[in-house]
């Protein structure tokens, strides 16, 4: 039998705060009640500033950000449309394998499961289509598989450059909320992300952002849609509701998340994650072990994907983390699995969760049969979190 | 500023059981688990006896019914492909606005908003359709928008009768649950419900019973799909789990709210369901008003829609119960508006509930102007709730 | 099995508010941390205007009310005090019971059951007691047993009067927060009360309000005490703390509930308590039955205790209520067992919920051979509540 | 703003788990209702084993567990009775200022702060104790403020070679539920503990084992009780219930630990405190810092206080634990303020808790100005955590 808390550090769901959790215990609810857009629109327009947005749109779509996915396409492209992707991880992966159900005729670029975007490859494709025939690119923004964060801008540089019209798609799904994003300066036409990660509640919504460019490719797109009719749902929010019903008590989740962030301030939110993770990252350094990322500027703030030695298979390392020590860490996945291990560092986290994280996951990999030295890395995320000594005046430190 | 219980009386999602409520209440955990599998096939099995099947199958779609909906079509039905659908109250029309949004070719029976499935004209329709060019059947078991509950049985006769091969597809939304449902007695293909009505449990799933004809229906059908792809679905609930991040605290509570619903027994929660309904519909007669449904034969036992006398807007009444009584009454949907409003009485119900929402609806009547004598309603419910006068030992009362 | 809400109707503990429940859904934390009195201050501040005080002192007493009605008798008085009480209903005995516990020396009134307080006999002895031997002075403002509401004021008057300088304690756990209650007006000393009633929160604290007068009685009071001990509590509180490990969740909750009744307004919630009380009488009168108090002015507004008919044992109502109809009413406690129920009518209540208790009690009472018209009282409830018919603009409904 | 999981290890209120904080999501109910006995029993009776008794009572008393040190001095014994007491810490201390004010005569013996009880000096005195004045020797099983574990059976080995009969009684708060405690086999006669340390519920709820001799004691007894009166309490548990309401969360809250504990097993939970416990001593050996408790077999398993160097304010280690790192550790009670911080690690706890709570204090530490070496507590810990790394099957691992 298990004891004490649950660790849960897989990039997602992720921690969800006791201030969400609260709100959304209501009891079930008229949602077609005059008061009840209230609610809606606290979250559409909260996730405005969190997805870097004034001019866009946001929809909400139960379901997942697997859902947005295929809303963005299906209300934008038609059949036999080319599209163009990287293919460098499991998610990127698998949004290529959705194009091609959907019909669309992608442009996979295959690079490394570790790389980013290939941001040159992309322009010279976009240079090279002097027809237009590319009618959108798809940018998984953080590959939750690898803990690789491409650079968005560089894209959206690249387009232009082209003198390029296609429309610019962004998987946002394990960075929106933990990692800037700015869809206006970027030009993102289709953000899309889920409510279980940087926004710290369940899984169950999935979160579109759409620029006024993408809400107008809708009216030529005739690929079929009724759940993920994207018009259809943006009429709903305007009067405060949804086609169909909708997960209410996702929604005060949610509205209570975005409250939190606005509190804390997104910038400071980004900061944080950005401290929390080179701790992660320094005690990876301390193991001896490999990060997958190929690159450091291509580390992600929110999932760090650790290569476990040679001898060491990951999913054992999984497995005595869970079974002994109560703690989830993330699964290599596809071509990864047994090879990785990932830790979740987003959404509603502090210094002593990452640490509770290392100090477990070293057992577990010493236990696999991982030669690190046990500590080794908790020490170096705490040289990374320490902070000079100081007799600060307890004044001081309140006000921090 | 509202205060006390807020009486939730709409048609769903439905109040739910403090049980399933805290069972809900879990932090995140894992979806990749080796242990999770355990929650999806509580689930899944647990479905089965509600939907009345051994043979079929059950997938369960994050979203809701509407995408259920959806699921059965571009599973199982190819562009262009006749089906045939009756339009008796909104949900029909909305199920039937999905099909031309996907590209089918529905034939469409129109009939009074109040009368159930035109049988006669389906067997017409199909003994008609000699070269089979109808693919499926739709047919709305229970029209949440009018509370009338159709003959499934009989447009499967119809079907037989025929000799015809379509696939049949029930929307058993409002009705799966509360009201008997025989998917393998009825050959029924494609059952459609969702989390927030009969089963008690918040929106945010969708549920497809699908027989082993529809799976077969699979292999041939072109339509695009990717969210709602059903084989891969049914194959990750054979892993145990989701081909995305699954909404796991509505997985939790289905399974406490099935493991009620089996405690009770199923043949208890359809009687109490029967049971109530008639309280319900004696108060209607004893205040002289009508019962949307056409015939008794046809009358939900999951929801009323009553009409308002010709003068009392029944939005009005509606807003009344609610700004001034803390109580949701379901409204007239598309050109019911203004003209009926609901009494849902469905899921977690008692006597208690029903002379709650009765009283409620005897005031804003009233307060709206309708003519109506206060407390006749509340005396027909309780004649029909009444157990004779009887000097009952406690033991044999404790052992109901 | 039981489904549906569970039906609340007992005098305490009373139905918790959804916001209340929320506030309560919280870990644990560490009741020594600077920050721990914002909480404790909230609570005790709050209380103030609920008690009616500006001068007085709060202490909260982890337990209930009954452990505030010991801590105010073993803070201020000693062995062998005399006390003046009336016992005119359960817990008036109760207290009774525990100050000859004590070791005090209780010159009790007896008055009928449903009496309220003998001001004119309090106001004999009072004049008599020329050597001032009585101490103290015990009021139950609400018998909760009875459903007796008595005038603090007129024994106030009558100390005066009588120019008697004994301290006046008053039981109002069943009044404070849902009757006006001014203990600085009316010279209250010792104002007990706990967390269940009309503070809509679960039981586990007793609430004490302490006059400075009671205060300086702490000095020469030679009464064993310990975990009542007042000056320590008081002491704690000021440091926002308590000498013991307080139910934090419990304060969590309370300060909720003070914060909703600020928003509604001290005012309308007493006039809601007024109006909603009234309601259940009519339908007491439309029963036939009657009403424990002994005079119209006594009834309280919080609870209504209710004779059943001769041939009727009240216990029989209220086990038909409970196992049949997932009711609690209230029992009639001592002599009144199998003579009176009683419906509770205090805390977050609304019109919706006072038709359910009276159209269930209506069905028990049948049940147990009670010779009502089913729905009498419900009509007559509705008639009290019932507004004039209008057509009253939204936006003027909305703002009520 | 804090973020994140507040860590919470201060020796109680301890962390709730999950399932307790799911059982105490409960609505209110009616605590005289003929089935809420089933509630107070499972409490009473799963309160036996957890105390070692089969002999005694269970008295539940609303308040805390300094309620119960007062139920049971009151209940047994009389005003200008001698007991013998020993003054150790905060605790032992806090127990002897109540004696005195409760009008005990009181013999203490003071040893320092880190010792234990003074078994020997208990004997001579007990020995020289001919007319048998001294009615009640106190031991604090477990003394929090200092984390010293006493020898409660050689006490009762003392009182037995003395031919002594006073009565033993045994403050457990922080030890029942936690370490082994044998009530019957110690001839305990009246065990004091509380709802929030080893059985993982919220503060608000003391309980008092009573042996069949201290039951006795009760007729004899002449001290003034009300609240806090034995008899009554063990009468109403008797029929199920309280003598004034009771907190029934808290009650669901512990019938869900109860249940917990006895599906992991009591001597696996004991178990598990002492490796866990293990653990944090040899961080603290790492860090080269001294524990309170003078002799290693003097080392609770419950809470380990931990002297700070010599110019390291511990007040400062544990504000900047609170303030940066969200994370609450004990403080140093009374003269140990300032010189002692304390790790709780009781309840429901993990190794990954330890490890958290252990890196923590390590920051904290350091930024306070301690000179030791970031990550060597938890690499000791680690160290007594890990197991000898082997190629267990799946199946195995998943049996433990």
């Amino acid at each position: 039998m298990k004891t004490g808390l649950a660790h849960l550090y897989i990039p997602g769901p992720t921690n969800v705060p006791e201030a969400v959790r609260r709100a959304m215990a209501v009891p079930m609810q008229d949602h077609r009640a005059a008061d009840f857009g209230i609610l809606t629109a606290a979250v559409t327009e909260g996730m405005k500033p969190v997805l870097g947005t004034t001019k866009g749109h946001v929809a909400l779509f139960p379901g997942s950000g697997t859902g947005c996915w295929e809303a963005a396409i299906c209300n934008t492209l038609n059949s036999g449309d080319k599209v163009l992707m990287a293919r460098h991880g499991h998610f990127s992966h698998l949004w290529a394998e959705m194009a091609r159900k959907l019909q669309l005729d992608p442009v996979i670029v295959d690079v490394a499961w570790g790389a980013g975007v290939p941001v040159n490859e992309f322009a010279r494709i976009l240079g090279a289509d002097r027809r237009g025939e590319i009618k959108a690119v798809f940018v998984t923004h953080n590959e939750t598989a690898t803990g690789v964060t491409s650079d968005v801008a560089a894209v959206r540089a690249a387009l232009d450059s082209a003198f390029h019209d296609a429309l610019l798609f962004v998987d946002g799904v394990s960075s929106i909320g933990s990692i800037p994003f700015r869809m206006d300066d970027w030009g993102v036409d289709m953000a899309v992300t889920g409510s279980q990660k940087g926004l710290m509640s369940p899984a169950g919504l999935g979160i579109l952002g759409v620029s006024p460019k993408a809400l107008q490719a809708c009216e030529t797109a005739r690929m079929p849609r009724a759940f993920f009719d994207l018009k259809d749902m943006l009429r709903a929010h305007e009067a405060g509701s949804f086609p169909y019903t909708p997960p209410a008590p996702l929604l005060h989740g949610l509205r209570a998340a975005l409250a939190r962030m606005q509190e804390e301030g997104l910038d400071t939110v980004y900061a944080r994650h950005r401290r929390l993770a080179n701790g992660v990252r320094r005690a990876v350094a301390a193991w001896g072990l490999e990060i997958c990322a190929e690159h450091p500027l291509l580390q992600s703030d929110t999932v760090t994907a650790i290569r476990t030695p040679a001898h060491v298979d990951a999913r054992e390392v999984i497995r005595i983390a869970y079974d002994r020590y109560n703690c989830s860490l993330g699964s290599g996945l596809g071509p990864l699995a047994g090879k990785v291990f990932r830790i979740g560092h987003l959404g509603d986290l502090n210094e002593g969760m990452c640490l509770t994280a290392i100090a477990l996951a070293e057992l577990a990999l010493v236990e696999a049969g991982a030669e690190i030295t046990l500590g080794s890395g908790v020490a170096a995320a705490q040289a990374a979190f320490v902070r000079p000594v100081a007799r600060q005046s307890a004044a001081a430190v309140a006000a921090e």
